[in-house]
């Protein structure tokens, strides 16, 4: 088998362990006879999976007992819509914070649907840090604040959570959910792609205050209600049952680290490790303000931008692969979602001190 | 390994050899050191696994060049929706054929954004028919026309595509497509949850005549607009991609037996094998008109119906899975998809003869 690491920003590496899980019980689940994918979701073979599941993330994210926990379709740009859909209530405007492209698209697809108030922006810094707290404009009269906490593309990371008051806070954690403790009593509603931190793609996670559901935009489709979902336990139609098994194992996996202190702990070092490689060394740079540089996603530079492609070739073989930035920012981007072993990053600081002896 | 025949009506019991292959990769992809599931959406690994895909299900479908292939989520229920908001194009109302529990949803759902023109209903008989396509009661300024072709409850499913002249012909197809060859010309769009005939629960297929897509009702989802969807390739967000891997595998093996042809006669054998063995027997009974009986959903009732715990559970100690018909129509239900082999459908009639002569 070929050793790799996948740098990839989503999709992303998945646990071996859980990998090797799913590949012993893919033709034969606890000896049911039956793949997961083949049972219907009704059953009790599925039933099991997807309770244990929700109460493990439940004991994970410690999620209080007057939240919902969906297990949906159709990934953060659903959501996008989702949420004003479900959470304007009568009212007519919303809070949004943009930090990055994430936080853009939120904003454009709300503003369909409502009066989007740009309380506060860091497009001047072009999204390299997070816009200070204390200045944001915020609306006492919003729907909700609706903010990213991890910008995927740009790597800004907020260092704490924002208060809003009796204004619902909102919040995309697609690539930062699950890599440290939480405090989900914080938020009104919390949504997460899967295809990051929790499991294969095709998979959404919404964590939502049980009173602010219920009432919806006319208009807006059945599958786009969240509390119809609620009311369903989350088998409206036929969910992805697949990709809940795996988030399933992806979280006793979790369990089995230790829990989110033992995730954060080795996710900060992690982090830490792959920034002071780029720091000290004038070859590499990284854009982002120190203090709000991601744990998860790690974007950098060359000096020398000629030799882009040749350490992107140099780095695939000797596999560490998907290490390209977006092409909105350029240079690479490494992404170390929990998956990602201590190895994956020492591979990568170590090819690239010798990147930089080699070249430099 | 425990061997079953799972004749759950969706998520469905899956070819062998699929889920085998899928086994052999599921650690590493083609040497790419990569399971699908880790594999980036955009890179070359999954965008070649992604067009295959749809190549070999044009070519499965004869699909007309001027047809867009859409792999979505949401299955058919976001469809219910999906339908009227981006194929309406101004007009005000729709013509829906009633053939029971699933043509119901989708006209409650499209009640939402139009006019509903309820023009043929079989519900007087209990839907154990279809209404005669001579007394459709068609509105020549409806924006098309939606049926169900196979109704998976109810057992039901229509034997010729019904002519709808210049309004576009739409169909759910979930339980159906690919179980025989299929005229695609004459539909305007056609849609299809995965979890029958084509892979796991999660991924939802769509094919539609470009000219009918472009112009959605106001407040229609990004994620709901068919030409956003086809503008990108699928790729608008993130796609379901080991669901879309799985289906190209599925595709793949209907391709070596012999493609939808072969499908047919297998399919159409092993339907009329059980018809036959439940209606030589006044202790099984068919509730379905015998022209309209499905191949692929064979709901049967036992005389006396005392007898149906008893008959589930030895079936199930036979290997014989989810038989239990739907709570809405009682009895047993058979699905019999692509993917049941003869051997299944054999077992399950000797297993009825059986019961008969020991309950009989």
């Amino acid at each position: 088998m070929t050793v790799v690491y996948n740098f990839s920003a989503g999709p992303a590496t998945l646990p071996g362990t859980v990998l090797n899980r799913a590949r012993e019980e893919l033709l034969d689940w606890h000896g049911s006879g039956m793949s997961v994918m083949e049972m219907s979701h009704r059953g009790k073979e599925f039933m099991s999976i997807a309770q244990q599941a929700e109460a493990d993330l439940r004991e994970l994210l410690v999620i209080p007992a007057d939240y919902h926990v969906l297990f949906l379709q159709g990934g953060a740009t659903s959501q996008f819509s989702m949420v004003p859909m479900n959470l304007l209530r009568g009212r007519q405007q919303a809070d949004y914070i943009n930090t990055g492209a994430w936080s853009k698209k939120a904003i454009a697809e709300a503003r369909r649907y409502c009066s989007v108030n740009l309380a506060a922006s860091s497009e001047d810094s072009n999204f390299t840090t997070v816009p200070p707290v204390d200045n944001w404009q915020l609306d006492p009269a919003a729907a909700y604040v609706h903010y990213t906490p991890n910008e995927t593309i740009g790597g800004v990371e907020f260092d704490a959570i924002p208060e809003t008051g009796a204004v619902p806070l909102v919040a995309d954690m697609s690539s930062t959910i699950l890599s440290r403790p939480l405090d989900v009593s914080r938020y009104g509603l919390i949504y997460a792609g899967a295809q990051k931190n929790i499991g294969p793609a095709g998979l959404t996670v919404v964590i939502v205050r049980n009173e602010l559901v219920g009432e919806v935009l006319d208009g807006t489709p059945s599958m786009f209600n969240y509390q119809l979902h609620a009311e369903n336990g989350s088998m409206l139609n036929t969910p992805p049952t697949f990709a809940w098994y795996l988030a399933g194992l992806v979280f006793q996996w979790i369990r089995e680290q230790g829990g989110l202190e033992a995730m954060a702990e080795v996710n900060q070092r992690k982090a830490g490790r792959l920034y002071e490689a780029i720091d000290r060394s004038d070859f590499y740079n990284s854009p982002v303000d120190l203090r709000y540089r991601s744990w998860m996603n790690v974007p950098f530079t060359l000096a020398d931008d000629s030799l882009d492609a040749e350490f992107l070739i140099q780095a695939g073989n000797t596999g560490l692969l998907n290490l390209k930035g977006h092409r909105s920012v350029g240079g690479m981007r490494a992404s170390i979602y929990n998956a990602m072993p201590e190895a994956g990053v020492s591979a990568l600081i170590d090819f690239m001190a010798e990147f930089e002896r080699s070249r430099g």
